[in-house]
């Protein structure tokens, strides 16, 4: 494409149709757009049709909020997330349709009306639904079909078998889970799509924030989990989104 | 499915076509068939079209010939990791088709010839190699289009540059680095693709066995990059190969 | 006793005493309820007679106090852990015989008349005793009859020898101890029973939160000590109560 | 026991059928064996009625064979963990019915004829089964009847559910498993029974040398799971027993 | 001591002063006292001339309150650790003399006018002056004469050497340092006397609440330095102490 | 030097100028001054011109305003790193021309008008701002020309790539980054000068409080890259203005 | 620079002296060359006047050898850091000239015969020398004139203040010290030079491979020690000759 | 002392007994001998009475033979630790009277034949008798009496128990335990006198290499009881003899 371009320009420039001056703005331009690095950022934005998401813990109201405005005057679209209470009155004032999810602290404006695909988020625990709201609002908001299972740890393992089909379905499955983490092991077990593990901190003692799940889940005996930061529900329902909406694949 | 067979079943007992003590028995076997786990695991191995792989580590020569022999018969497919050249000696008297990849150690039969989609293996130094070669072979054996690109370590970014292309047309990225690990940002931050990290125990002292990596890329300021265990090459190749074989999606 | 059912209903069918329909329906919930995994739940409430613990920690007073009504109805039991006076006051409305356990937090309503065994809880020093409390008020209103001996840590281990004849008659020991941990060693020693060790947080620098009481109990130099998580009081209660009773072994 | 005794001696110089002189010296040998600490280990191995065990490691053939010789003598039995096929030899020599344990490296001589209860022991991978035979030897030589079931980790969960019987009707139960150490949370929610887990260093990179499993133990779900040493199966065959060999309990 | 009590007694019921049942009451009660281990804790205290210390941290005002007037009515002498103002009030009413020492929170009743030997506390930072001076306070009140040299850190080495004098006069020093706790092992290298380091939980990032300048006194390339518990003052002031009382040794 | 002093002194003796009690007063004190550490101090300072440095975090606001009145009174200049308004408002009282830096928290006084060579302090994202912000300001302070580049963290690599000016004119950088640091390796590549990174504690969960980012930095794989203590914005600004001004080098 | 490349191109072409075709395939050119990050690299290597060094560990002779051959051929220098003997040997038969450091395995080609400035280092004692010497071998070769001291451990701080001068003289001190890594803070508060930190992995036990040394080092209580990964003498050489080589900075 | 010296010299030269040079010349040696710093090292090892001691580890034979040979000559005396049999036929050649402590690996030639004191040497096991041989060892060469009591762990406390005179008469306790490292608590709780604790690295799993023990020790329930570094024998010896040789102490 750039080649083309080039050749246009250098034409036009061997034709005098443009002058050096010109030609060389023009080059500047197609430089910076187009060193391969810069290019990128503004593609992958194009592909994901999804702009920054605000992480809301450490900054004041103030700051979240003239972030906010900018981004729903450009977009339309808004997470943020870990905010609370406080931060969303500032919102709602820019934004009257700005949705709060309790449990996780996200803000939502807007997102994509038609759903795609179908991401799983299961949690074990009811402590470990804020991190799961987190991944499910992500996301949702970003365009995914989402459905949740909660409370179905490993220590009652009966109550996520009645939820087989659910897994059946899914195209990629997030799992959260504090303390053993073992329900990312047996839902790795149970399905053959890519499980994305996030461990929590919920739990005390030798849970050591999280770091008990953390390690078991990079640990598990079942291949295909891949690990998310603790409590890193935003990555991990972003990157289920990305799983989700991959391009058709092509078999040559 | 079930459903209809049990309605078939007790039909058949109500019109006395069936005895109550034959229909116990294949009610038993139904049952045990499925009841929902047991029935996963045959669907799982059926869908992703690929036989139990061997972790040498820890076996005896004789131990794997054993498996192998098995795994070759039943499936015409192998894939054996960690293993070392005495092993290969013994899985080619096998099948003299099996092939040695001594960098990871890997042995593979046969393998799907339609490959599909395309998974890009990226490592970041030569000391990487070996777990970016398991990780690729595994991809491929497993019927995905494998790229590799390797040494392009963050120490030098302008090498990873010449491979935007690349970067570009894959669907799934592994992203291979020992040592701070920095090359799953960058690439994170360059891709809007599913990323998966494979922290190496590549390094000294404070890299801790692969310690401070994984640490890195846990906490990457990309988002969307989920993380495996150190050195886990074959678990970031199946989950790629899994990512890349999603069914088509469907936009409801 | 499931197939005695099952042979029951295909009689019926096979007698047409039962329609196909009307057959199908009680086989799925016999399924449901005996598929081995579902079952099993059910059977372990019933053998324990004890139903769901309510954890308070992180959950809201409202929340707390709907859960307990629901068990307390049910069950007339209750066990509520790492709850405060405010929570106390709230369930005491709901039963007035609520009892609040102060060092633990814990709050009891009802447990068994009947007591049984004999479980010995021990803690080395004053700052143990809310972890020492828990597991024996769980232990007790689960059923086991407890004896308790408090503030005998090794510094002063003549304190311990004035209690052997408790230790003597006890069936299972739970040992509470943070810092060094020591006493689990002391008294695995002095005692053939099994001993559960619960490290607790208590200490500075570098008993670091209870890694060091749990690393030295996991250490032990006497066999036959297990571990709980630190400042796990109601699993060794719990655990202690199982152990209790156990149903009378047979020589075979 | 002692009082009677002191009662007698007492009497016997009152009425100087005992010189003071001869008095002091029996009463010094009574207050040696009976001050509560030292008869409580003659009490101890009585109960237990096994002898000291050998933990092979880190001693000389020399040393262990000296030490079995002694054991073997007094006792006619023996139990000697972490030994390899030289110490075998040796031990051969002094007792022809020594019967080596290859997986674990564990020797035995005689053991208890009658067995009483069922403990059982179960393992995730084969390569925890070292760990599993040790704990497995260990219960049996000291009296427990023991059930092994090896290889169902909770990738294939399906694979445990097949021994849901023998769940069932164990009184004590062992789980072996390393790196996620998932199972011992799935058993513990299946049993009512005291379940032992037994972390192992199988695994590799962050399984850091079997303390992810033992972290992921610590923090279980289930209730009712205690933890042992990482690899100690001895520790767990031991405690297994003590628990399968309580006396009675008495309902008062 | 014991013998002779024995002798008398036993001559007692030999000319029938005493009788039996008498005599073993008193038996009884010179066994409790002395099977060796309770004896060894009398002795202990009366050769220490010191009564139990309170520390405050985790104790209701009420609780120290308690405990504090029963000490200080048995010894006349009260040291209580890690109190406040609010606690100091309430010994002030028991006791007027009560002196309270800001920055250790350390509150002191009375304590030996007769000071022995030179016990010398040495800080490295103003920041690590409560726990110098919770060091001071308790040698100083058990007896010993101390000296205090402050803010000598090694990033100003010189400072350190100013008062050469003072370490060579002394019969043991306590190091009190955080970060790096380096002072503890130049100080090693300058005095022939021992060295009682106390790492400090002064610093931030990687001090890691004291592990830091633990880990460095742990490894002191000055041979002879041992190690107390991060922040513990108390125990370094009591160690220095016990050196310093030590009796007169005896060359043979 | 001293040797000339020394030979002054000496000789005025041996002529009687000096009586030899005079002389030893001032052998004293040349030998205090000039035993070559103590001497160091003071060159040092003399060469830094600078002066003390406070760091308010655990002083009271009396303390702190105590010290900075002599400093100001001393040297005109100030510098105190995390500080707060009230210790600000505190020190305007003092000098009028204080600023107060408020993400950073450090107030500064004066401070040299003639800036030298060119340091640049690079941060990867807002978070990262206040420890960047306190290397800025205690190189701009201490006479270095600081330049300052923020938010260019590497999950957008191109927006550090417009700073490429910047970076090729820097003498010295500083790196600031938190998660997983892996701009400083980024930079570490890009640029032949002196990197110095600072990790911050910026993140959650397996960030560790910094310590994620801490070892990244060590292991950077780009060489030359010298890592400071988490959040330690002060001494990078420190070292970087050490290095700004070295003296001229000489080649022999 | 490129503006004026641009400039007299695109003249060129309006001027019909190039060809468009021509015209394009040097932009190509200019374009790879001066996207700021390539171009970069190119300048990096030009200024530091130093190729690429051979981390000789994990390779094998072969591919050691080709390496050096190539890098011998291109720029007549070589240092290969962690070789040995026979490494040695093979390289002489490239390069006779080619010089063996036996305590850090360094084998250095070449050199550049001008040297600059002055770079000091300083090791705590014997065990440190080879990570010592890999640090004066680095900076040496690549043109900076090293200064060692060996042996200085702060045990006896004495030694250190005999190289006093050394320490004056030097532009740019390393520090390589195991263990307690006194030696840093020690040397930082004694120069205004910058201080480069290496710990190592000298010890046992709690230094824990040179984490305590490394720890210490970060927390130096003297300001102004940046540190290197544990063992990295040749990171700390290549970081000293960049500061030694710093062009003269310009007051502005 | 130097005053003395000084004012002899000075009056010297005012009586012009010694010219000015001479006089420099004399007051540079006083200078290095007596800057309070380099003095001390002198006035330590005359106190001491125990010249340098051979750490083996690391060192070649050559290496510790030729330091042994020089410490021989001069003092007579020789303590080398971590030694094996081939290091012991070297030194054997250079002194025949040279004793192989098979053990610890340590080799002694001479010592002290008047031993003053009393230190008590305690181990825990049998594999923790390497380190307690060298603690004894050490200590005994040095000059202090030396007793040991071995394999007294706390699992079988009474052991313990019939040492309790030993433990009356030592002036200065060493316990050397690993796994629980419980026995320095037991001991602490036992004595009035110092006791110094050396964790030792045996044990396995989460013995971490010593850091159970070490942890335990470092949080010992018992006030008074200071840590050695892990293993470290050396040191404790080296200790118990400074406390064990303090010179009187007088009471002001």
């Amino acid at each position: 494409m750039i080649e083309k371009n080039l050749e246009k320009l250098l034409s036009g420039v061997y034709r005098k149709k443009i002058t050096p001056q010109d030609a060389m703005e023009k080059l500047k331009v197609m430089m910076a757009e187009d060193i391969g690095v810069a290019s990128v950022d503004h593609h992958r934005h194009a592909r994901q049709g999804f702009p920054e998401v605000i992480y809301c813990a450490g900054k004041t109201e103030d700051e979240v909020a003239a972030i906010a405005r900018t981004i729903i005057k450009t977009s339309g679209t808004l997470l943020a997330t870990r905010a609370n209470e406080k931060i969303y009155t500032r919102i709602r004032k820019i934004d009257k349709s700005a949705i709060f999810h309790p449990r996780s602290g996200a803000i939502t404006v807007g997102g994509g009306k038609i759903k795609t695909g179908e991401a799983l988020v299961i949690s074990a625990g009811t402590s470990d639904m804020p991190v799961a709201e987190e991944a499910a609002v992500t996301a949702d908001i970003m365009g995914s079909r989402v459905q949740t299972v909660h409370d179905v740890g490993v220590a009652g393992i009966h109550r996520l078998f009645s939820h087989m089909e659910k897994l059946e379905s899914a195209r990629v499955v997030v799992v959260v889970a504090g303390m053993d983490g073992a329900l990312a092991s047996v839902v790795g077990g149970l399905t053959s799509r890519p499980v994305i593990g996030v461990p929590t901190s919920v739990g005390y003692g030798a849970a050591m924030g999280g770091l008990s799940a953390l390690l078991a889940m990079l640990n598990s005996c079942s291949s295909g989990v891949a690990v998310m930061n603790i409590d890193n529900g935003f990555g991990a329902g972003a990157l289920a989104h990305k799983i989700n909406t991959l391009p058709e694949k092509i078999s040559r």
